[in-house]
């Protein structure tokens, strides 16, 4: 079912580059970026979040997309993945393929509401499948696909989301060739019981789909969520060096606290419980002391600082 | 078993006054403090650790216990705990009490390895037990008593910690009289694996003892471990607003990430699972930002400035 490495039981997506720099204030030069995701791949990570292929106009952060895909050291058995908006992106993402220098997977987001949708899209939902539609339609054969559904265990708009209808949307991602399924726990809504709960519904309807657990750390909680949706046997996770990521500036989306879940926390964590990652832990900590020197300012992971846990499981 | 008010089904003690402070540079002025425990008590905490009854010469911030402990306004049902190092501390807390102005309940401390024991209490393991032998004899009957068993999870300078030795000190403390006994995750080394496994072997063990988790948040994981305390059945918390406290400068100590779990975070996380607290989290959010302005520095809550998690189950 799952195509992780036999010798890791979690793969960890490292987001950094995407997520972790959307709302960013620095921009960094695309030689920066080019050196961290080599930097992450080099670590151990099996997928990296490379870049968006989003309308430069919009988030000038990904105007380099291309260079930084075309500039990165490609390893064996990593997946370079690219978002994609539109698909307009998956159009671009394709040139780049065919010139031999794309990304080998690509993520496509809806919202599980239809406010969020609205604002973080700009569009309907119903418009946004369409969308959805047909990239998958573009990609199919060519990338691997990621869905993600958004807000899928609360919205700060709507509160409560239904999660059938939150299986339903992961349902149709899989008619549409999606391999793997996010759950986006975009503002810091989720708990262990909702996301034990969620995913153990979404594996019950879907068996043969990956799916991904991301969780932002807005109340804190992102760690203790990882915990529950490894419990409820989700092998993949998406987290951010540093818990980089969210909506800075906006009160509506978390007020500045919707980082990603933290990869050193996360590892450490995973590693100390004997869940075997593949990352080189030592490295990673000196990778996040990097990051901070990059975004010139101290991040939000703990064991940069306190150093890994020295307990192992017996 | 447990003696929660009925309505809660967590009872968290607030520590910021005492865990949280010990390593403060600032110098809180008394009047501070007691004001601090009386917005603690008014939020509905059921149990607040105050202060200690530490050496003044050897730790400053507490020189001020007894005037501390007499200025608080006292609400029933609310206990004021003091931790007592030597039964000369017991002493000065008897006298407060004996003057109708002194903690309810007084806490001793262990530690489970003889390192952290040399260490941290300047004594060996033995030596410590006649001490707690002998405060346990002075103050049996006139105070609740806690027990802390330190670095029950692992101890920094000898990495792993035999849950056996852990059970054997809480049968130990049992067997003086101690009702509560607290397991420290002093700097941060336990997973929700051990915390669960060792927690129930306690319970097995000891069917009639309150248990108490205390958690640092050295490595980020105190949420993901008090959710799996809950877990094990374990029905009170430590925990501090603004996650302060720990050592802040000593590196072995976890390098200034220290911090006790977090109240606010705990609190919202809680509640957002059903997890009743009786705190009143709204006004909690101030007391998180009251205690920012105190300290003159941004502390660890989230919930602080996300805001709390509109989700509740249904």
């Amino acid at each position: 079912m799952q195509d992780a490495a036999a010798n890791t039981d979690a793969v960890i997506c490292e987001c950094f580059c995407r997520d972790g720099l959307q709302h960013e204030t620095i921009m960094l030069p695309a030689e920066v970026k080019i050196d961290l995701v080599d930097r992450f791949s080099a670590l151990g990570f099996q997928r990296i979040e490379a870049t968006s292929y989003s309308n430069p106009a919009v988030i000038p952060q990904f105007g380099d997309a291309s260079e930084v895909l075309a500039g990165i050291e490609r390893l064996q058995d990593v997946h370079y993945k690219a978002t994609c908006p539109n698909p307009r992106a998956v159009q671009r993402a394709l040139a780049d393929l065919q010139a031999g220098r794309g990304a080998t997977e690509i993520s496509m987001l809806v919202s599980a509401s239809e406010s969020h949708s609205q604002r973080n899209l700009k569009r309907s939902r119903a418009d946004q499948w369409e969308n959805v539609r047909e990239m998958a339609e573009l990609a199919a054969g060519r990338f691997r696909l990621v869905g993600t559904i958004s807000v899928a265990f609360g919205c700060p708009f709507e509160q409560a989301v239904d999660a059938g209808r939150v299986i339903e949307d992961a349902i149709r991602f899989r008619k549409y060739g999606v391999q793997y399924i996010t759950l986006g726990d975009t503002t810091g809504m989720a708990t262990p019981h909702t996301v034990r709960s969620l995913f153990r519904a979404l594996r019950t309807e879907l068996p043969d789909a990956n799916l991904i657990a991301h969780f932002h750390d807005s109340r804190g909680t992102a760690l203790a969520n990882c915990v529950a949706a490894l419990e409820a046997d989700v092998r993949y996770f998406d987290a951010a060096i540093g818990g980089v990521g969210g909506h800075p500036a906006k009160v509506q989306y978390g007020g500045g606290y919707t980082g990603n879940a933290c990869t050193e926390d996360l590892v450490d964590l995973f590693e100390a419980m004997g869940v075997r990652t593949g990352i080189d832990l030592p490295a990673l900590l000196e990778t996040g002391r990097h990051c901070e020197t990059v975004l010139e300012r101290k991040l939000a992971g703990h064991v940069t600082h306190t150093g890994a846990n020295p307990l192992r499981p017996l």
